[in-house]
C-alpha cells in the first residue's frame, strides 16, 4: 500500500455531510443534512490506479477495492457520461485520503455522504460540469432511495419524489435549530432493517402518517416545536423495526415524554435525533446528567443543520 | 303537515356550505369549502314540535322524522349539554324551512352541511355560546370523519387530525381560485363507497401518497397549479372506488391529461372538481364545448372557495 505524501497539495477537496432520513413520518422521502462531515482529499496517483486511505470513523466493513462506494460511484459517472469506453477497472488515477467523521452504520447517511462525495469528485476531476440535480439520479441508482443522498447533496430539509426522474424540494426552515444526536454503541445494517418493513400496512395507519407528515414539516417551518412534538409519531417503519433497537426506542420515548423534545429514529436507526430551539436546548442541558447516566451506552453530540450540502472546497 | 307562515320573521337564519373532502391524496383528512350553500330559516313552532320543509335540491332519501340529520344533531347537542333532561323527542319547538342548493349524494358534503347547520342552530337557539371548535367534536360523532364537517364549519382548506379530540388546521391558500364542479346524474352512497377501501394497502403506495399530499397542498398555497397537476394522484381511495364511477374517472383523466386542470374526485364521488387560476379558467372556457358534448351527463358549475364556513346570518 502506497503512503500518501502529505506534502502534496490535493487537486480537489470535497466536504460531504451526514444526514437523517425519514425523520419519523417521512419514510423514504424526507431527509435533513447535518453539520457533521467527511473530508475527501484527492491527489493524482502517479501509479495510475486508485488508492484509498481512511482516518477517523472507520470500521472493517469499508471495502478498499472496487466495492468501495466512492470508486463505484466514480465508475458509474464515467460509464454514464462515456468519458472513456476503454477505461478499465484499474484506471482511476486518484489517491483519495478520507477523514471520516460521520459514524458508520448508525443511520446517519455515511453511505450517502460517500456517494455524494464520489459524484462531486468525478464531476470535478473529469470536468463534466454536471449540476447536482443531474448527479442526483446517478446517486440514487446506487443507494436505491433518495432521502439521504438528496439532503447530503443539497443540504437543508429535503422532500423527495419521483415523476420520471428523482426530484426533490428543499423546504425552508429556521436555521437556528440545534440537533441533538444520540448515537448508541451498536450498529444496524440498513438492508436488514429494510427487510422488516411489511409489504402492506393498514390504511388507518397511512392516514395518521399523512397528517403527521404534513404537520411535522409545517411546524418545523414555523418554528413551533411544541407542535412538532405532537407529530413525530411514525406508523410506517419505526414500529416494525423497534425490535432491532429497543434501547433507542426507550431513549426516544424518554426524550418525547419526559423532556418534550421532538425526537425520531435517524434513518434506519439506531441513532436518535432531537430538534432543539433555545428553550429546549436549555431544558436538555438541565437533563443532560440524567441522560448521561441512564443512556451511558449512547454518545451525545449537539450539531446543527447544514444548509449547503456536499461541496468542493 | 302545518304550513309555514311566510310572513313570520325567522328567529335564526343559517348558511351552510358545500365541501369537497379528500382532494385526491388527502383521504379522510383534507377538505375544501365551496361557495355553494343551503340556507336554513328557523321559526318557533307554536305547536311545540319540530317541522321540516325542504325546497330545491332534494330527493326522497331525506327523512323528515327523527332520523333527519338536523334533528339528530340538535338532539345530540341537547343531550351533551344537558339542556333539559326531561326533553322528549317531540320537544324541539322549531319549524325549519330549508333552501337546499347543495346537490345530494354527489360527494359535495350535503350531510356535513346539514350537521354544521344543526350545530349552529342548536347553539344559537339554546343560547349555548359554544365555539365552532367545541361543536366540531359533536359533529364528527355523527358523521364519523371530520373532512367535510371541518371545512363546512370553518371554511377554506382544512387538514384534520386527532390527538385526544378532533383537531384541524386551516391552510392559507390563494383566495382567487375558481373551482370547476362537474356533477354527474348518478348518485353514490358514501357508506357503500367506504366498503370498497381495503383494510391494508401497499406501503409503496402510502409513500407515493405522502409526497403527493404534501406537495399538492404546498403548490396550492404557492398558487403554482402546473405543479398541483403533478400531485393530484391518490393511491388510497380513488383506485379502489373507480368501478363505482367509471364516467367520473374518464372525465378526471380527460381534465388532467388533455386540459391540464388539476382535478380530483370530490369526497366519495361521483362529482369531479378542478382548481382553476385565471389561465386555466380561460383554457376551460375554450374547451367548454368539448366538455359539454362529451360529458353531457354532467352538470358544470363554476364556483369558488368559501372562507367563512357555516354562519348565522
Amino acid at each position: 500500500m502506497k503512503r500518501i505524501r502529505k506534502s502534496e497539495k490535493p487537486i480537489i477537496v470535497v466536504k460531504s455531510y451526514a444526514s437523517c432520513a425519514n425523520l419519523g413520518p417521512g419514510f423514504d422521502i424526507l431527509g435533513l443534512a447535518l453539520n457533521i462531515f467527511n473530508t475527501y482529499f484527492i491527489y493524482t496517483n502517479s501509479g495510475g490506479r486508485y488508492h484509498l486511505e481512511y482516518k477517523g470513523e472507520i470500521n472493517d466493513t469499508i471495502p478498499l477495492d472496487e466495492n468501495n462506494l466512492i470508486i463505484r460511484i466514480i465508475r458509474k459517472v464515467i460509464r454514464k457520461n462515456k468519458i472513456d469506453k476503454n477505461l478499465t477497472r484499474a484506471e482511476i488515477p486518484l489517491k483519495i485520503d478520507i477523514e471520516n467523521k460521520i459514524p458508520i452504520q448508525k443511520g446517519l447517511g455515511s453511505s450517502a455522504a460517500a456517494i455524494a462525495a464520489g459524484l462531486l469528485i468525478a464531476n470535478k476531476f473529469y470536468g463534466l460540469k454536471l449540476s447536482k440535480e443531474e448527479l442526483l439520479e446517478t446517486g440514487v441508482e446506487i443507494e436505491g432511495h433518495p432521502d439521504n443522498i438528496a439532503p447530503s447533496l443539497f443540504g437543508g430539509l429535503v422532500i423527495c419524489y419521483k415523476d420520471n426522474n428523482f426530484k426533490f424540494k428543499k423546504i425552508k426552515i429556521k436555521n437556528d435549530y440545534k440537533i441533538l444526536l444520540m448515537i448508541p454503541e451498536y450498529n444496524i445494517k440498513t438492508k436488514e432493517a429494510r427487510k422488516l418493513i411489511p409489504h402492506k400496512i393498514p390504511v388507518k395507519d397511512c392516514i395518521k402518517n399523512l397528517t403527521n407528515f404534513y404537520l411535522l414539516i409545517d411546524s418545523l417551518k414555523n418554528g413551533n416545536l411544541s407542535e412538532t412534538l405532537l407529530f413525530v409519531k411514525d406508523y410506517l417503519h419505526q414500529p416494525y423495526r423497534a425490535k432491532l433497537y429497543p434501547r433507542s426506542i426507550e431513549l426516544l420515548n424518554d426524550l418525547i415524554q419526559k423532556l418534550k423534545i421532538p425526537s425520531v429514529i435517524s434513518g434506519a436507526g439506531p441513532s436518535v435525533i432531537g430538534v432543539l430551539d433555545e428553550d429546549l436546548y436549555n431544558l436538555y442541558k438541565k437533563h443532560k446528567r440524567y441522560l448521561d447516566n441512564k443512556y451511558e451506552d449512547f454518545k451525545q453530540i449537539i450539531s446543527s443543520i447544514n444548509f449547503n450540502g456536499c461541496e468542493v472546497v
